[in-house]
């Protein structure tokens, strides 16, 4: 089970055009700030947030109480401009979960509805111990030689979208979600997925563009913790020391295995 | 002419991993501030910065001179846990600008060669006079009723990012560069562009997808100005004072014209 | 028992000069930022950072133990130029524990040597369960119209570092200290004083400036629950709901008097 | 002639205790960022902005126009709880500057008048050839080995605090202001001094309180140049270049008189 917050700014369309349209680079500092303090907030309690379209965020946040996002939630009311609804769910799979989370903020009504303000709803109860969270940190081999230091910044960046539609697109048929987080990196909330799963998907991506994917896995109680282990699989794949283009680790046997000097597989 | 800058965080793949990964929080913090203190440092000049790939943006310059670009980089590495290499382009089309500007930076060396710090290079002379920005602020009719009330968080994440690519691909034939700039909003510098090519390439997405996209188009000095004119425009269709989808405003001739209450076509 | 932690900036005298000097308003950007993360952090386990002299920071943390410490340490590593060091500390009052964390930093050497380096040390045990903070929230009566819309804003200025000298001497011969905050507010954390001490200060800089005080105090477990009941003891006095300058308020009877409607003193 | 220009937020003190009061690590990471961007905003065009009150800012503003003000009051409503108004005035003194623009705020009603908003108003012409501005960097010898690393940060705090209420006192004699800048350092506009003025005012301070001071002080037609003038003054105090614990550097000169290698006096 992993539990997902999807987060909503309210009525946030009708404010950024009244009185009058407002500043486009304003706008951006403010939403690109408002995400950059949802992960610090969210990331004090081991949470991870993407920011998807800015106004609707979607964040994991197993471990993490209804009282800290209705504090989280304040906060935001008490330094911005506007303020936020959130929506929390668990499930078996993160596209499941997001679903549910969205649901609940729906059924308090229209994200421009004047009236609906800071809805904080839980679609079921808080899985506080048995869940876990599970996260492929998805990388292009190369990327450097390959494209930033070949292509214009804006062909790069053409490429970057065009891997990612793909895996949206091909992970969703496992309930995985797929975000991008900057360079040639995606973060994947993929509970129920397995390392073979993601080896006939790079494959096949391989295949028709010529990109070479590899990703770290990473399992842990939290979403820190399944994103250390992640990247640390990440390293142990560029550094050669795991075969493969996939490595999962898990945050619960890592000491142990670290001790016995033991890797990948999990 | 438009002017481009690219920006790229120096040798950043390397720092994210040294001596151990990054907290993943953490570096989603660092790079949305960095993304919003560039839009607030170039939005006091009246540019406006793209987030690209995070590690390395896109912004639209005119009028913004090589000083205020050094004290921009200066201000990151006062502030940042690393530096930034800027590459500065004027062309027709914002395509090839940012391909000019883009090579200037490769022409110093790779994004992860650990020497190359700090570039400020400039791949032809500055257009402060006869310069010129067209932006298309591009928006989903209704968004709101028929995706983000009605679908999951996600499934509306998907939906944006399948228009974004279609309108990359389709835009690039013309020189244009689209980026998303939140909710159900994309933001395209496309100097050249006629108001026939956006109803065109809106009609084919319209078949293809169902979705009904409208323009507001801005001409202006500065990409404050253009983007200022944008909003305006897409104002004027959202309240019907205007027919069809997509409406342009040269700021020259803005206030002139609000005068006899005269509007678009431009 | 008050927990109080000491924050340090490593080495920062040196790098602000180095290669030259850096321009003022970066230095003063960041340094501003870092009190505004340091204070959502901490404050997302809910403890209380005061500016200080910016390059030293004194927290008010108790029930944040030294994992927390040590993620928050971490992220600032993570985000700035610069890296921190923390000395914790409890005693009976907040001088005496102050005093404690500041030597369990300077054991470990210099703030300007360049080999002390993120240090994180603790004077005694962590009180988890026995200690509670004391916070008195002390706030100038009408200071709009007396000062505000009446002076120059620097007049307003040298009045309230006045005040602000005078409290600091006078609450230290009881072991508590005094912040600024903004406005015309100073917090001070001030386990062990009676509202009789408060009444005592506040009559004799009456006496000595004319200018009368008032302070909400406030209990609890931690420095914003603490933080909180002061705030409210604040408005009780405002409303004229209590009589006197004073108002104390407990937490942890908070819930039970407000059902039953008494209210202060504690 | 000096710009100043001073900053008050709009009916700040209600809107933090409605409808409850709001919790303070906000208000404290609030205020500090709106401190921190408006540095940066006015520092990018070469203003320089003191904290003073945090609700009350004072920022000296050679060389910034009407124009720049009005855009900046814009993007702090386009991204915060609250508007801001601003009264700018230039005067022969930096206290009667700072004088002359308040009274401008106070003219247009309260700060707590609810229907006071956004007030931008100026006392006399804007000066952008003749002006100048006059800084003086102060800094205690040797601090680290006096105070951080052998007093207790709180004791370090209360020194600090005597010493800049001492300056306060002192300089407000000569029409200059003193604010606290963050260590142990304070920036002093200071349009008219000498250096004469800072040596008395220095040895006076050294007989009463045994601390040193020293200061650099720069002349510029940009609060940036002046404060970069006198950081130079400063290095070469430290590095004994000059003879003396005061340097004056003005920025017309500068660049000649490097050429030449000869240095203070002015
Ligand atoms: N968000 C995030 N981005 C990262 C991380 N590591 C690298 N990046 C980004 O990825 C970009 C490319 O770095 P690398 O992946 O190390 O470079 P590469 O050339 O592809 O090298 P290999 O992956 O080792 O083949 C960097 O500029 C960063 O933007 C990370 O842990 N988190
Ligand atoms: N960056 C940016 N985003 C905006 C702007 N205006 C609206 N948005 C975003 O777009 C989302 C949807 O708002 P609207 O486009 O007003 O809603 P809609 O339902 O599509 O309504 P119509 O466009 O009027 O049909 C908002 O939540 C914002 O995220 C803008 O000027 N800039
Ligand atoms: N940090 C902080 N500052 C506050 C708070 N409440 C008020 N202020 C500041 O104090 C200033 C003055 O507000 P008030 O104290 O309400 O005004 P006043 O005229 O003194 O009114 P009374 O205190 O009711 O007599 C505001 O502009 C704020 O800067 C608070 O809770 N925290
Ligand atoms: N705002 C600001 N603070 C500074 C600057 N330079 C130093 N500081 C602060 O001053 C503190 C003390 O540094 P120094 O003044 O170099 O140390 P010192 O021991 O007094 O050394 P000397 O001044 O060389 O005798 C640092 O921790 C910073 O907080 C500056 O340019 N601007
Ligand atoms: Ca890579
Ligand atoms: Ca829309
Ligand atoms: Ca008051
Ligand atoms: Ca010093």
């Amino acid at each position: 089970m992993i539990q997902v917050t999807v987060i909503q700014i309210d009525n946030y369309g009708p404010w950024t055009v009244t009185p009058n349209p407002r500043r486009e680079s304003d706008l951006q500092a403010l939403q690109s700030r408002l995400y950059g303090d949802l992960n610090l907030q969210f990331g004090a309690h081991k949470g991870l947030v993407f920011y998807t379209r800015f106004d609707n965020l979607i964040a994991i946040t197993n471990g993490i109480d209804l009282e800290t996002h209705r504090r989280i939630q304040d906060s935001i009311k008490n330094r911005y401009p506007f303020t936020i609804s959130m929506g929390i769910a668990s499930a078996e799979t993160p596209y499941e979960a997001q679903k549910l989370a969205t649901e609940k903020i729906q059924e308090h009504g229209s994200a421009q509805d004047k009236y609906r303000k800071e809805v904080l709803d839980v679609a079921n109860d808080f899985i506080l111990e048995e869940g876990y969270v599970q996260l492929a940190h998805i990388d292009i081999n190369n990327v450097t030689k390959t494209l930033t230091d070949l292509e214009s910044a804006y062909d790069a960046y053409l490429r970057i979208n065009e891997i990612h539609l793909r895996l949206i697109k091909e992970l969703k048929k496992y309930g995985a979600m797929v975000f991008f987080i900057g360079g040639d990196n995606f973060m994947c909330p993929c509970n129920g997925m397995t390392e073979s799963d993601f080896i006939a998907i790079f494959g096949d991506i391989k295949d028709k563009t010529g990109v070479q994917l590899k990703a770290g896995i990473g399992i842990g109680k939290t979403a820190e913790d399944a994103s250390n282990m992640a990247d640390i699989g990440l390293e142990l794949i560029r550094e050669g020391k795991v075969e493969g283009q996939v490595c999962t680790l898990n945050y619960k046997n890592y000491n142990i295995r670290r001790k016995f000097n033991t890797l990948c597989p999990i």
